[in-house]
């Protein structure tokens, strides 16, 4: 029987360099989480003009997912919170990338399923033209299953809206 | 004025090492894409055991989509093709992957809009249990907008199934 | 910088007359509301053998509107509390209305959103032909929006269904 | 038996003024339709800083009326061509107001129905603070039923978007 | 190994006796099908005031599906051809009955699949209150799979409506 | 005045015999439902190498539902706990099954309706290949409705998958 594969182990690596894809930035955010996460890739999505937020989110009520991204999203400047326009942008990116997660209906407890989340939130302008102004892109990255540990299996969502 | 961030310029990389996680390793891949992905990865994904194929889809036809990865997937043998529960399988996972491309309706050239999308197909056993048997993994990530070049953004799913 | 623009002061106004539109004749008595309604626009929706009620309903939770709607209807006469299938085809048109106000989940509360909406119901034959009977208009009008004050946008629906 | 109810022979009218609140303006816009709209209306919404397109679009094929708004809001300078950010507000704010219209799964032919729709789409800012900047509201109304004269009842939608 | 298992050759039945439940009645002539039903069935369905019809579709457009069962309503007399409200609440029956055929999206050859479907509808009333007056019901049973021989699983749905 | 039709006193009955479709094996004890099933045709389902479990549910909580479900699966061995994959199994053919119950959003008590179901799982392989291993089919048969008595109707629905 095989061993459990540890890419770790073999040094082997995808490189995968963050550059002006928010949505893929925001995703690879996602997969690697906030507790392992280098701090140079992170002043280098910085450095780039980018702002970005990391977090979790675990809960079988789906408002609690969106309420701890919108916190996270506010209280570390990546929207404004004094104007409703962002606050929107944010909410509908959030329910997007939702609908990834959940594949169906959004929906969580009353389903009888619960989720495990990393959530990144980044903010910038993919585009070549300056009038594109900001967009935001909100990824989800964990697990989703029965509210018993281990019954479960990885689950993925990302939205994008202009803000 | 910014220059155009590139992360390749400054030698920054995520580290993200494939492991048994087959969703994360099949959203890597295609977030690299096949043009890009170096030997080295795919082949430590071979011998941890697991199996898998990439390809591209571009299509105004959600069925386009669907079928251009069944074809990929039965001509590389990540599935059988004598038995429909393999099809069954990944139909499925195909399907939950487009409902994080579509986020809302699993529509395309309906509701007006194309895809451009990397594909890649996972499957292997992520769990410890041995009695778990295999997986499989379906990653999108391309873009998705009018079709029109250009008025379009990112977009990804991922479905997941036991097969 | 414009005055907030009121249409009042300008003395202009759109001519919208009731006819036997029930699905315009409600959203109509929505877009206006219970409190600014004039007596003689209710009169005349009367004498044409229209029947309706008027209401408001604020919620987190989806069943409190469903039921606001419900309990205005058969206190007033515009269905039968008697009979099941007048409550089926009211609760249909609701259900359809509320598509239009939540654009994707019939949700609220748990996908971190509240409304704020005036109702009304008509209840008419809005056919020439006798043998169409009656059917009846559930309309929606109000804001949608996270829970706090001004974080809201408008949002309408609008159901239809013989009874 | 009652003469077919005309409210324009009893000099009733309901008085619904045009004023910041988008949704409601096209949606008083659709209600009354690009023939019978008087010119002082239309001059009024200009004056007060608001942006407006009307039309009609009738078909089977969801993506014709996406079309068809799209076009017109463009040809009339209500969004801006050039650049991606408006066309994606708008499109997002198409596909809301066909929620309200197709209430469940936005498909017209596909599931053997048809729409005669009239369209608007109106634009400023319906907030308070200048900083909330311009947003978007796009109003159908019409009926929508078989594709047989006659079998067919009212429908309509709003979707508003920040932009 | 075991022989495929054949009831018929037990003799063992389940006995499922036809009553007012029309939901229960329509399902059954779906399992059965119209080339195994036997006549003294649809004869004391007949008694009994109710009315019927049954037929089969095979298609991967879901409006050919519609408009067969439709059609068959329409030319057996189980609904009125000259008045909406019965062509309505066929419709709506229709549809609900197509959301268990294909559980999540009312779609099939656009997501790469088709179906082979006996249908029947049933009409009277289910109540004991005569004010109930007629309801309908559309029951569904067959096969949906991707468009290959065998690849394919049991599906069925149901949909009831005042009529 | 008709009396209530009842097939049972006419001694007629639709057979329906148990074969290898489990899907239809599942919806007929649904129908029938555990109070009435003969143990004969229990017997003979067993004898078939099948296994199955029934019960009954009601709530106005979809998640008492599938918990419901899962629990009685378990419990009688037709799916083993102690591997995850048939816990994923059953858990989307028990969404599925809902689909056909709640007809557009997997909703009871958040859109003010409940449900009183009869419920049956079915396992087995019904392909003539023996490849195709074990299946597994989930029937709901009841009624849906108002959290009031009578104000109710039938409805019904099936789900599938591979196990």
């Amino acid at each position: 029987m095989l061993e459990k594969f540890d890419g770790r182990k073999s040094r082997l690596q995808m490189n995968l360099v963050p550059d002006h894809k928010i949505g893929r930035n925001a995703m690879l955010l996602a997969l690697i989480g906030q507790d392992e996460v280098e701090a140079s890739i992170l002043e280098s999505i910085t450095q780039s003009g980018q702002t970005y937020c990391l977090g979790k989110a675990g809960s079988m009520e789906t408002n609690k997912v969106v309420a701890a991204i919108e916190t996270a999203a506010k209280r570390t400047g990546v929207i404004r919170a004094d104007v409703y326009r962002e606050t929107h942008a944010l909410y509908h990116a959030i329910i997007e990338a939702l609908h990834g997660v959940t594949r169906g209906q959004v929906q969580l407890g009353t389903v009888m399923r619960t989720v495990g989340l990393n959530f990144s939130v980044v903010r910038g302008n993919p585009y070549d033209n300056d009038s594109e102004g900001d967009w935001i892109a909100v990824a989800l990255y964990g697990t989703i299953g029965a509210p018993v540990k281990g019954l479960e299996h990885e689950t993925l969502g990302l939205g994008i809206n202009h803000i």
